[in-house]
């Protein structure tokens, strides 16, 4: 078993036939997660340099592709955004009560996202008391969420996504937009929730009127989702709340992990969030 | 001249035409800022007690109603919200380039918007490290934000409003989506936003690419203004930043003041923004 | 078994001896950790409402007193600041090698030490991006330190202890400061460390030079601990790091039911620290 | 008129007999702040470059070398630590009421006193909800301190200097501990301070038991001074609170350049304090 963190490009050459023939592997690199490859060359700006392990790659949002990552000898883990956000508009997207191409997604993260790296973007006094929107319009992330929403939807889905810094340090924040296809009650749409989450370990359906926050999943696998429906407009708010450092990464890289060796999928992922 | 700043409902016993016959006010609270009076009573809960200053009253968003400011007595000053979100939204409404009826506001807040009570809502260990949206789809700022951007579009517009709680002391950031009517360049956008606030001394255009972060305007009157098209959705994200309590706040009234009395609209607002 | 987790005072009418005689308490609170009761009664102004049991009440700083923690009915759980004051200093007064009477302790501490109550010098903005001290030469903590110091140092202590409020969630820091009675090398001190320490499994002597920092500890009932010789002026300065929920609260607390239970003492205490 | 501010060691070329025969300047460096050039070299592991300036430099610290200052061709603008360090310690022991051997001085600093290079240290998440102290007892600024405090004191003063790093962006916080000579009173003390600033206009000593708090000097050219007498101990707490980036930097130094051109002392530096 080999979890590959690395930067983007650098997975191709780790990646071989022999190495899979002998061991599972989870890449924590965006280097697998889109199954479109001229869609990964444009956004990456990179040559794909192993497509031909693609096809076999499954993406690893363990919720939504459970039984396929059992099989897996190669899981792309989802990037953070990606994750988040898909949980957070899967329900009602699989339902076919929102318009798939009226989709907005205004993205809170984090510090920790950006890494580790010593950039001057990322000094404690430029982060700090502020907040801006980055990447608009252009995040690499986007067309990874694309492909997974387009899944769902069964159509190609085109969405607006734009991410923001936030001064803390982990989690990310989702906050989605779309059209509702007609007029429909709370309890109409909390139905929906519960079928698709009501069995999950790690994803958690607030009460009514709860909002996300993500305080109380920091440090835990757990995604905590929400809905508001906007009568006057006639669109729904889709919320959903992860630590981007454990469902967003690490956390999730093992939940699949113990899908691929048939453990039960909490193992080593109980710890609790920690507030404050 | 009076500034009144006072909860919602307060002000009503405070204003008397024996008062206006002899001095000027700017209110600070929502009393006066909407025109229809059944919106007012519907979001605000309460019976409007002072109707019949309700038409004399001018809403004070200096760089839209400055000549009728000028010849006012009675200014409603513009909440925080309505503020920032008008002017990010403006140049692009009223140019008719963006369809009125597909506006998405995502606002960020600082704390200081929650004012100085002592509520465990807003205790340091609650707010510190995490983020939360709040009042979904039913902040009070929603009919005032509504009520401008009709009057710009001409024609009634309904947006769907979601505010942010951002762990830093000040400052408002507005990520504002709709769709384009038709496809417009980079420079015929740029020519609509330097036309409608080339002249203005407060609101500054940053150049293209560059993000609006409540840093560089805090501490003082400016509001950070800046958009991108998204070609491949057909959308425009309009942002703003500014500071809640400067131009959000006490700024505005002092520069409403200014006008009201002839003098340099900038009198007393020339303070640098402080960073970091 | 009861953890009483009672505002000062409380506690006295809770205790008695038909409980004692039926399960063993855990006290969270100040009522039972000062023996001395006119000095009880002086810093928290209250009279003491159980005395007879201020005898019978083993302090529970377990690294020190393990041996009556595990016989005791009724333990009283250390504050926060004694606990990592207490422990910093601990090696070298026990070792006779810092004049007891010259001991300075500037401490430092997050937030939530301030508890959960509704307050306005709490709020996020009184707080966030500033530093103060508070309660300056008269903060309650002070008695309990010099009580434990006296009974290590084998004299009466009196100290200097200066708290401040810092812009954090969790933790406490420690900086202490004694003149050495003679010149030491930093073996030697290290040896008396690694002595007091070499077997505890929640205090980490930290390698030459490194300082302990709350983020290191956070989550954890570690207490990360260091010094540092001046030789110029002949001080030493002792450094320790805690989260002052886990270590400087519950955590100890079930340390000291471990304890009285004869369960390992690390029971459902092992989670790791969560940095960032 | 010329302001350096360059990395230690630039500053000795920039400097020569012809440029101040034509021009003044002011050295934000520590290059020229302190006297003897041994302990210079020894601090900062570099060559004195222009030694034939030091005795000529001013050390500017205004309100004690005020004079000095405004006939001197060369000052040495002092650190931010020295500053609000000296001006905390300076009434006290200028009036022969604490021993000059006993100072302790622990240090609170908001992290733009690191610069704004790109290191992994000063990251966010590096700093943000955590403290730590640093260069404990080997920061360089401790000679500059103890050469003031010398003269001050007029005997050579030996200091124990601990500073920390405190997660807010601008900031710093000192308090010095001393031994008090003899018994005094709240009044005398008291007085000893506004004979020392009471015609001072930066330097504000507050109401008996106020605490200085970095917020109220924030992006201000005040310092705010108080002490507090802990007669149990035979201690004085000396506090001050300062703004590193204004009279710890670029404000003290306007304040030197107003003296040397016999400008009024406040002239650009009246800017208020931003809360929050």
């Amino acid at each position: 078993m080999i979890f590959t963190a690395t930067p983007q490009g650098l997975c191709f050459s780790l990646v071989s036939e022999e190495i899979l023939s002998k061991t599972k592997i989870v890449d924590l690199s965006a280097d697998f997660r889109i199954k479109d490859v001229a869609t990964y060359e444009q956004w990456y700006g990179l040559k794909h340099g192993a497509p031909q392990f693609i096809k076999e790659a499954v993406y690893g949002l363990c919720e939504l592709n459970r039984e396929q990552v059992r099989k897996a000898r190669l899981v792309a883990n989802p990037g953070c955004y990606p994750t988040c956000t898909t949980l957070s508009i899967y329900p009602l997207l699989k339902a076919g009560l929102i318009d798939p191409q009226s989709i907005i997604v205004d993205a809170k993260s984090g510090t920790s996202g950006a890494g580790r790296g010593a950039k001057v973007a990322n000094l404690y006094c430029e982060v700090n008391d502020t907040i801006k929107a980055y990447g608009v319009a252009t995040h690499r992330h986007t067309p990874e969420i694309e492909e997974q929403l387009s899944y769902i939807a069964g159509e190609p889905v085109v969405i607006s996504f734009t991410p923001h810094l936030v001064p803390m340090n982990r989690g990310i924040l989702i906050t989605a937009y779309a059209n509702l296809k007609r007029t429909v009650t709370y309890e109409e749409v909390r139905a929906v929730y519960d079928a698709a989450y009501g069995d999950e370990q790690f994803v958690r359906v607030l009460k009514k009127d709860a909002v996300p926050e993500t305080r109380w999943v920091k440090g835990s696998n757990y995604v905590d989702v929400n809905f508001k429906i906007d009568e006057r407009t006639g669109h729904v708010i889709m919320m959903g709340a992860m630590d981007n450092l454990v469902k967003g990464a690490a956390g999730q890289a093992v939940q699949n992990m113990n899908l691929m060796f048939g453990l039960p999928e909490t193992t080593g992922l109980m710890q609790a969030p920690m507030f404050p």
